[in-house]
């Protein structure tokens, strides 16, 4: 279903011949309407590919007919060739759809300082459009795959509207945004003021804080274009709360895929006197690489929650930390609490509270254990 | 050599039953004078180990005779019970040298959350001090080793007075401070502000800048005593040299040691606009785990540099940034500069050179690759 499931898109995903092992690399999304709108959040790497820059520049206007996405090659620090190359994919999707090229977005994903092979991608763009077609969904989210071991897809839907969407991301996920690609479609009836507050919403509690590996992305993005074509203009609260689930599905999925984890961590802080406080005190939990070891050995070891909530400027008081791992609580105040055996780590998921006691304010952060399989597809091969 | 190469100083490494596996566990540094003085740096995690508390507050009198060390537990996060232990630790070599508790600096060293074993610990004082040598400097180096595969001594002898010392530390390095625990000892005649001062000076540039896995200890510990036994009060500057010399050859010995290391990184940040800057970047280099799994598989993957360097609030235009590994200057303004091919990642050293073009300050960082075997070593059991 994926940006299909709204009506009003029409999608495609072919082989362009941009990864050399033929697998899908391109996709196409279009906007049929009636209307146009759009918006989209964007890395906050300063150090941004040649899409991001181009795809922030276009929607301005607030307004997208098509996003043309390919894997196989990120085209970021590839210079002033590496923009050009950007632009003339846009101006192809232009040309084969008969629209302007300010009207379409572009998004790249895989090895950064490769220059992309342009002689593949141009006629992919043809190919790609003469397959467009309202049940191209799947077939778009399969093309954007890297080195993800599946596709990602999720669907809500309303009183007669829909917001769909397709995402792609394994490694080099943080925060800000924590994904690399996702295009999300609605026919819901809205202007795209209205569009981007919710997309800004949805994404600071949902990929916002997942951090798979504490890489932040040149490329990431995440765009949601509404078609009106259900005709219907949802409250505000409903919309942002359909944007918001389809963004936290994804997110899930991306985490479940996360490049040679073996278990999905829920980092809950609580008891934290502000929010900003509580996903500070998250994030350096996720990212601390003893723990994330630690858990992959299903060893408990708060020590390490600890060391790194302590590394945090958090209002927290170190004799007054509570910690539980999977509901045991093996930290109270500040030291040994229940025994640490009670605790079973067996499964995939695991989840820590962190508290804080210094407040009700709460964030939860998702993340991966740190696995000798991420340390081989990660130094294996150039990605 | 180690603690005992400066005069006015003894030193004994015992195993007191704290380890398990019956390994030296506890180590006793004694200055025998004539003079007393002492400085210390601590680490900047907030979540600070019993004994840290408790040296942090002798040090504040500018003197220690003696320090006691051990491996095998942390004693952090242990509550109070954990404090009355380190209390109790100081009581007893107090009582053995016929000094007062609060001349006696603790450090301790291995599990965070456990409390230390008070029978196995008290009797291993005694027999430590019983076994104290102007010989014995080597032993008190190998009894403060956890995870370590060798033990880390130092020694500069300049005209008529020396600076020598010993470490422990192989994981949970990170700056502020980047090691475990480290004592060092000159028998120059100086006071306690002049060692203080020349001991900051020092660690802000060697400890401080070595960060093998980003995580940040709670039981950080670098000591300086001085015992005057050389009655030479050399110049600041030689002095300071003599301890910036040793903290660094010791950082570099951590490094080389690091867990399931096989790459030593050198991260040298030019053209800064600030020192702070140079340093931020290279921090953010040296966390950056897929950058360091990368360098694992001997990839030369400078748009990993990129991305970490785009993570900063540094002064910088990402189309002006060069990288260079191992002399190669893959990465030109931003963008594909000279064939990556060219990069020799054969040896253990690798030296990444991240030029900002933005200002005329430096600063290197220390770091290593990220492998199977850290991963191993930190979840296949706790420590």
């Amino acid at each position: 279903m994926s940006v299909t499931a709204a009506k009003g898109f029409q999608a495609a995903g072919i082989a362009a011949g941009i990864k050399e092992n033929g697998n899908p690399d391109l996709a196409l999304v279009v906007n049929t309407g009636p209307r146009r709108a759009a918006a989209g959040v964007f890395t906050s790497n300063r150090v941004k590919a040649a899409p991001v820059l181009w795809s922030e520049q276009v929607l301005k206007s607030g307004e997208l007919t098509a996003v043309v996405l390919n894997s196989g090659g990120a085209n970021a620090c590839t210079g002033p060739k590496g923009f050009q190359d950007t632009h003339a994919t846009a101006e192809k999707v232009a040309e084969v759809l008969e629209i302007g090229a300010g009207e379409v977005a572009v998004a790249s994903t895989g090895l950064i300082g490769l220059l992309l092979p342009m002689d593949k991608l141009l006629p992919g763009v043809e190919a790609a459009a003469a397959q467009l077609s309202e049940h191209g969904g799947e077939k778009a989210a399969i093309a954007i795959k890297t080195t993800d071991t599946v596709h990602k897809t999720s669907v809500v839907t309303q009183d007669g509207w829909t917001v769909g969407g397709m995402a792609k991301g394994a490694g080099m996920l943080a925060p800000g945004l924590a994904t690399m690609l996702v295009v999300l479609t609605t026919d819901a009836d809205l202007p795209s003021d209205v569009l981007d507050q919710a997309l800004r919403a949805a994404t600071r509690t949902t990929f916002d804080r997942v951090d798979s590996d504490g890489c932040m992305s040149t490329n990431d993005t995440v765009l949601l274009l509404a078609s009106g074509a259900s005709e219907v203009t949802p409250e505000y609260a409903e919309f942002a709360e359909a944007v918001r689930t389809v963004c936290d599905d994804l997110g899930q999925q991306l985490i479940r895929d996360a490049e040679g984890a073996s278990k999905d961590i829920k980092i809950e802080v609580v008891g934290a006197a502000s929010e900003d406080d509580a996903v500070e005190v998250g994030r350096s939990i996720a990212r601390n690489n003893l723990l994330k070891c630690a858990i992959h050995g299903e060893d408990p070891n708060w020590g390490r929650v600890l060391s790194a909530i302590g590394t945090t400027k958090a209002a927290f008081e170190p004799d007054q930390l509570n910690v539980a791992i999977n509901g045991v609580w093996v930290c109270k105040n500040g030291g040994v609490g229940e025994d640490r055996d009670k605790v079973d780590m067996r499964y995939r998921e695991v989840h820590i509270v962190a508290d804080l006691a210094a407040g009700s304010e709460t964030a939860t952060i998702w993340t991966n254990d740190l696995t000798a399989d991420y340390v081989h597809e990660n130094s294996a091969y150039s990605s």
